[in-house]
């Protein structure tokens, strides 16, 4: 049997490995892959622009020579050029032209990943100007510090706009974030996402938010320096880009593929694409399932590559096991400001009800003990926990995990008031904060 | 009507503070309390003996004044000497004696707590020698500190003799802990707990595991000098008893309430005492019933106190709430070790498996990842989980609050793999690591 992987990332290499691993000398798996590198942590790279950790090296966790060691035969370098669902067949070629060649598949795998919006904005290819999804773009980033900017703009203030504002603040610089959007994390609602542009600005970003951005504009030696927008110019030695990013689909869709409305490939809940027996996807090119509301989304994370890849391992394996859709679960932080979400947001479906309050991260008397606010959403006619966000300080943001994992099997908000928590003067109140916003809840719910 | 609340901390205070919100001038609420204060952390006296924060008025949530603005009548200084269910009264009496009274009641709330474990040990009451459950013992200790002591010695490595032991290495005490069982923490297995001992004795604790404590040795001045135990004299200018607590009852069993086995109060789903209407238990000084094997345990936790007295409060001012029962979950550390637990150990049941799995509290190029261990316990015939234990680094113990949530709602190990939980390098590995102990578990499972 042969596999044919396009795309050397998460998605691609963790099936290659599932399936290497169960099969061994009885199946070929050869993966096409555009970069010299193979399953690296794009999440990584702002921590490596932050100079929090190293790389690009470290981000790797596993290179093209160790998963050749496993039996895997990645092809580096290479570019698939299209596919032939009809004759089960790749065609490839190298990244620095020459000849195609055909490869039949048995089963093919698509791990194809995503790209970097760019909306039309002039300037935005200017020297100086730097995207993070890569690690060849994080070591242009790293070369771009080195010139010594004094003033970084960050476009875009979702998940990696605050990363690269962190970034930009560890390194020194005079950051300024700068997005259409009227709060920062458009995943949270806008008062919770207000509270994280307080706390930017308390630590020293300036947040130009609703301001469109109009040009990128270019000093005399060439490289950026300013970006303007309806506000007015702002200098910017350095810009990084967080715009988001889209689905890489237009090899699928030139094979006939099914996209959906975002524009991901369409799976079923085995990760194939939907009305092909032998064609797989997954990761940031697909679209999942929402398990709340049962509506496709785009929702491009390393933790459903990693799991779309085990589950299609499994299955091309002979296995069967179905990927059970997502809730939306993400975290980040801006330096010691955290920030997580699940589920829901309440205005995202009809009869949702909602709280905000505010705790202690621990009991309030521990030196650490930091202020943190809890977003709580639920149903009004059955009181099922449908969303929980949270902003907060140092040992906040991880307690989305406990409210993730009670909205997933359709916990209520009386219900989560009883859960047997941990509970120490160090770690918690001896209420919990999620458990707090659930007996608030409790008494809207009642009303 | 009137309620009488014997016993002026969580679960006392907690009953009589929601009986008063809900019926307001309806109702009478007497708390009788042995103490001058109210409302205080006993978890939190081992951070204020280790100068981590300030006491004792820190550690009160509210005082008998606060109470009082409450409308709440709180008779600090007086003992209740008699129960007596035929005739709906309390017979009490001031701490410093003094004529008693006779209280009728229509509710009786009984909050009386714990009290400390004392082994028929020579020298107990030597001074020098503390308990840490009270803030006046609590006080005493700090008092001791200022003696200048330079070894201390810790009797029991439970949860408090553990948080004890870091106070005497924050107070830069030569620390050992003395226990009789083979490794610290009997609420873990053995090989977890022995991680403990590892942490501890690295971070610089000796750690005299398996030595029965036979005397302690007075000085000249007659205060505490060394601790015995089977295998020698330790030095101890200071010695903190961590030896746990048994069940405050004497009151309760004298007026012919039902006991349990470990000398708690047997109560119903609703805390009421078995057997009587109007008489209500929680906290400390009763039986908790465990969710998993349906029996009686006694679980002294802050945690289960608070929501006793919510769910005695509900209940007494005409609502209809049942206390759901107990996992177990519980969490500690020692310095930058952090220690927790939910559900069951691998030998309480038969037909458990379990597996014992090292991960990274984040991603492992992230500057303060730290190592982390889990063993992961269910059921082998259904998967479902059945217990967790974490030992490791800072950011480990927290995750115990997944599990729990997790074992609480019967959910299984591919269950819990297939989980939308949190990622972001600062925070989690890809693949969370109670996901790679679920993994792993499934392995096994399948066998």
């Amino acid at each position: 049997m042969r596999v044919v992987v396009i795309g050397g990332d998460a998605v691609g290499m963790t099936a290659a490995s599932q399936i290497k691993r169960s099969l061994g000398d009885d199946v070929d798996v050869i993966v096409i892959q555009e970069q010299q590198w193979t399953s690296y942590s794009a999440c990584g790279i702002p921590y490596w622009i932050a100079g929090e950790t190293t790389g690009p090296d470290t981000l790797v966790a596993r290179s093209p020579e160790q998963h050749r060691e496993h039996g895997i035969d990645v092809r580096t370098g290479m570019l698939a050029s299209a596919i032939d669902p009809d004759t089960g067949s790749v065609t490839m070629q190298p990244v620095t032209g020459g000849p195609a060649t055909r490869l039949g598949y048995d089963h093919l795998v698509i791990g194809t990943g995503s790209r970097p919006r760019t909306p039309p904005v002039d300037g935005l290819d200017l020297p100086g100007v730097y995207r993070v999804q890569t690690l060849d773009e994080g070591q242009a980033a790293i070369d771009g510090l080195a010139r010594d900017p004094r003033t970084a703009v960050v476009l875009g203030a979702g998940y990696i706009g605050i990363e690269m504002a962190e970034a930009g603040v560890q390194r020194g610089l005079a950051t300024t974030v700068v997005d259409l959007a009227p709060e920062p994390m458009v995943s949270l609602d806008a008062d919770m996402g207000c509270l994280v542009r307080a706390g930017m600005t308390e630590r020293g970003v300036d947040m130009r938010m609703g301001e469109p951005v109009r040009e990128l504009l270019a000093g005399a030696d060439g490289r950026v320096r300013a970006v303007v927008t309806d506000a007015g110019e702002i200098p910017a030695d350095i810009v990084f880009l967080g715009l988001g990013v889209t689905p890489r689909t237009e090899l699928a869709a030139a094979a006939g593929l099914p996209l959906g409305e975002h524009g991901g490939l369409l799976t079923d809940d085995h990760q194939r694409v939907r009305g092909y027996g032998n064609i797989w996807a997954g990761g940031d090119c697909v679209e999942v399932t929402d398990r709340l509301t049962g509506a496709e989304r785009y929702l491009p994370l390393g933790t459903h590559a990693n799991k779309h890849g085990r589950v299609i391992g499994v299955n091309i394996a002979g296995g069967d096991l179905a990927f059970p859709g997502v809730i939306g679960t993400a975290i980040t932080k801006f330096c010691d400001l955290e920030v997580s979400r699940t589920g829901l947001k309440e205005d995202e479906q009809d009869g949702l009800v909602s709280v905000l309050i505010h705790a202690q991260t621990s009991v309030g008397y521990m030196p650490d003990s930091a202020v943190m606010a809890v977003k709580m959403i639920a149903e009004r006619t059955t009181g099922r926990l449908m969303g929980t966000q949270i902003v907060g300080g140092r040992g906040a943001a991880m307690r989305i995990d406990t409210a993730a994992t009670a909205i997933w099997t359709g916990m209520t908000a009386p219900e989560l008031v009883q859960l047997d928590l941990a509970y120490s003067p160090p770690f918690s109140p001896v209420w919990d904060p999620v458990q707090v916003a659930a007996r608030v809840l409790l008494g809207k719910l009642s009303d």
